[in-house]
């Protein structure tokens, strides 16, 4: 197959591409990921608001090929928890991916299987490489502005849920003395 | 081995990157990439200017690893074509690269060896998914502005440039009437 090539447009100011669709997480669908499930359940029950979305391409699952998007993660907290993304392995586990500031304040969350873990703070125009076997996170720390970041990886190294969804990361990223703080998450298995 | 993260700054109006030196081209590595090659030896004999730089991180060239960084060609002109990249092949031909336009305005320049070519413009906030098997160019359309991208591939995709250096693309973007012109390339074997 010759693939074309192919033109996205995403806004700068909202991350949000007039082009593609982007899928969208909510509260109701991060049950389980915060480390106080009660407050995530009474806000849900409050305002079901949207946690963050991005954006998947529909490239063909090609080890040549490269998936991009956005991801805008919203500022908010669940109890003192930063609004944060699921995060993933890859499931071709060794695979790296690439994340590009472009707007707010956030940070990536990598651990690997082998108990090493990064938090990487972003800016706008701050780069952070994520090495193959880590799963990443995107964690926002900003009071009011959305953490948006462009991200690049390869097209068919897949995304595994499943683990993070019932062990979580080693490490929560809360708010302490109006500060970010990282700390142990005492619901890891 | 077990690679680390990797945090990269760029600055937001240069596009530089304090923590990684630039690989710079100037227009005396330029020789023979343009139509008129009589203005362009006349330009560097009084101004030896830097037509673009970029940056390579050096990671390890492995298939599971992307390399990324910035591209930023500067405005300007030899004769009536707009300063460009030399432009290059992947040397795994069947590997994608994604560019995402963080400031200016320009066009990525594509074809294949099959003879298929495309030409995207792109200004702050688009990308373009340049897909295997296609050699692709910067071009800055700008009078006055840098046209700087981040770009992401599979570390090990290789460079051929010698293709390029010794054919040139089918095409040329030129100034006509104040605008930009895709024009065949009269010079292209």
């Amino acid at each position: 197959m010759n693939m074309q090539s192919k033109l996205v447009q995403f806004d700068m100011k909202t991350g949000l591409s007039p082009d593609v669709k982007s899928i969208q997480r909510k509260l109701s669908q991060m049950q389980g990921m915060y480390a106080d499930e009660g407050a995530r359940s009474l806000m849900e029950a409050a305002d079901d608001v949207l946690v963050y979305e991005f954006h998947d391409m529909h490239l063909p699952e090609q080890a040549g090929d490269i998936a991009f998007g956005t991801s805008i993660t919203y500022p908010g907290k669940v109890g003192h928890e930063y609004f944060m993304t699921k995060g993933h392995f890859h499931t071709i586990l060794d695979t790296a991916e690439v994340y590009h500031c472009l707007r707010g304040n956030g940070y990536l969350l990598m651990e690997n299987p082998e108990g090493d873990w990064e938090a990487r703070e972003l800016k706008a125009g701050v780069s952070v490489y994520v090495p193959g076997r880590y799963a990443h996170r995107s964690v926002n720390i900003s009071d009011d502005e959305p953490f948006i970041t462009f991200f690049a990886f390869r097209a068919d190294a897949g995304h595994d849920y499943g683990a993070i969804e019932s062990k979580g990361f080693r490490k929560l990223i809360i708010e302490q003395n109006g500060r970010p703080a990282i700390v142990d998450n005492p619901k890891w298995k």
